[in-house]
């Protein structure tokens, strides 16, 4: 008997082992067979279940497919597989307000409280008067002198469970939900599917670094080390117990906006994508940066122009126009000169969020 | 026959399969096979064959197995595995000056050709004299005058070029050996040990973060987007032919020295590091940052007591003092009082560099 089963195992191009080795590989064995039909599934698994079928879905497809497969002329090394994201309105809602300008808003209470002069003045008097008419009607750059105030002054894991708290509370005033339930499934999708291939993929926006990298992780499975963002200055120093603290400066260290975002790219990852995505002016740079490397460079970027399902907003291709994620027409031509592929949410995509619409 | 295979293979515990999935399993089991025997090597390998038995590889040791234990209570998660390393004096020699300001003064005949005033000017004349003691008694402040002249005006992908050709090429006045060649063996190693234990090892480096990218892949294993570095801006434009093109500002963006590597660190990586190694009063914010993380944290200090295999500088412990790679006493008692270990280089490693000493 014993005989019989080294020599059907030996047929079988196993190797002789000794009686504790053959224990282990019986399980090693039948965990490889499932292992075996696991790869098998991931092969034929759509991966892009929300998306239409169209030029943009195989755009992707043939993108991934002729940079993996060694065979092609296009094949791209593991470790140079880097695929940067934009934030807002590329991976999730950005309208009627970026989310944090809305935190930031949000904030203002708790800043008057530590600092009761401020109620004094603008913009932080409008918004204390929870007028949402007048709100809205603030001139941005008025609206922003609350950002640094909001987002410094404190430790950098006090903020950290500040933005922790608020996310567990604050719902958005369309749907209801939470803020991070607004991510677009099928860009969710797609990052599951490209890190499936090999690729590391990386989130690249002009929103707070910091702020992002509280939920990057838990909402797209990127880590606090793969997202680039605008970033304020941290100060080391002690606190009275005299350990060290980081503490958040309102002093302006990156703004990853536009030429912003390719100079990030070049400090925080050091190397050129090989795939980009954006949906506006913010994000022209990366994606002209990102099609001027050498071979396969696939650079997308999402048109709002679904009112019904998300927000339908250009001013590109006569849609309304938009001071929040603006996509020019001038951008447009520039996509198909440039051979970016146009994403049309209304007609790549089969469904939006995950939660509905 | 085909029944007795069958039958054998059943009680395997590998499920029925059809004719070809089973070649490709004969393929995989005799992969797994090998697969095994390796991972049973690489569990009895001695990761650190040139350290020396000691404090110093016990501490190290320890604090791999007590983090990646899962039984541990010091079990550090896969993705919390991050360990830092300062480059100049940690992995390579800093002596008798940094390799970069090297390569900077082997730049100012270049730069002297594009601009020929400079030639006129100090501290460029000196350093055009071929001098050497001369040139090795220009004062710190006016030498480090050439840095930001030889490292920036050019485009990301020229300045790379620059510096692997200046590698190739330059040699040590020591040893004569390529300055890639004088790394320190067991620091190699140790980082080696680490990542097969799920750390992630980045470069946290005074020195230019674009300098040290262009091998760090090379001699370290570290690829760019983990090498954290003092950082100039980058300016995004278009070149003559309408490409896009990064270049190289002479402005300061991140001051990766002192309190610097930490908020680099945060900046860059977004999380405490769990293992952190340095060797001057220039890493010493950043070993302070990591200890005072919470559950286990190892903070390592090279001491350079070795002038005959290097060099012996500190003034800590009665060495020399030196400008370069100051080890002051102050740092060793905060070195002994905050739990870091001390590395010796003289009783510690058993082997400098791969080549001999």
């Amino acid at each position: 008997m014993r005989t019989g089963k080294q020599s059907s195992r030996r047929r079988a191009g196993v190797p002789l082992m000794r009686r504790g080795d053959r224990r282990t590989l019986k399980t090693l064995s039948g965990a490889l067979a499932s292992l075996l039909l696991i790869a098998q599934a991931a092969a034929q698994t759509n991966w892009l279940p929300s998306w239409n079928e169209g030029a943009a879905k195989q755009a992707v497809q043939k993108f991934v497919q002729s940079t993996t497969d060694p065979a092609s002329a296009q094949f791209v090394a593991p470790e140079e597989r880097v695929a940067t994201f934009d934030q807002d309105g590329t991976l999730w809602v950005e309208k009627p307000m970026y989310s944090q300008v809305v935190y930031c808003l949000d904030r203002v209470p708790a800043l008057v409280k530590e600092n009761p002069a401020l109620a004094q003045t603008e913009p932080f008097r409008t918004v204390l008067s929870g007028n949402r008419a007048a709100i809205a009607h603030l001139p941005t750059d008025e609206l922003l002198k609350i950002v640094p105030a909001a987002l410094s002054g404190m430790r950098v894991e006090a903020f950290q469970q500040e933005v922790r708290d608020w996310l567990a509370k604050a719902r958005d005033p369309r749907w209801h939900r939470h803020y991070t339930e607004l991510t677009y499934l099928p860009m969710v999708e797609l990052m599951k599917y490209l890190r499936a291939n090999g690729y590391k993929t990386y989130i690249v926006t002009g929103g707070g670094q910091d702020f992002v990298r509280v939920f990057a992780q838990q909402i797209y499975g990127v880590p606090p080390e793969q997202v680039v963002g605008t970033a304020g200055e941290t100060k080391y120093s002690y606190g009275n117990d005299g350990k060290p603290i980081l503490v958040k400066e309102p002093k302006l260290l990156l703004n990853d906006d536009k030429a912003g975002k390719p100079e990030g790219i070049h400090m925080m990852i050091g190397r050129r994508p090989h795939a980009a995505f954006g949906n506006s002016t913010g994000d022209r740079e990366m994606l002209e940066y990102t099609r001027a490397g050498g071979g396969a460079r696939l650079a997308m970027i999402v048109l709002h122009d679904d009112a019904k399902r998300e927000y339908a907003y250009g001013p590109a291709q006569g849609l309304p126009d938009s001071q929040v994620g603006t996509f020019t027409q001038a951008l447009y031509d520039e996509a198909q000169k440039d051979g970016w592929v146009v994403i049309s949410m209304k007609n790549d995509w089969r469904q939006v969020f995950a939660f509905a619409p």
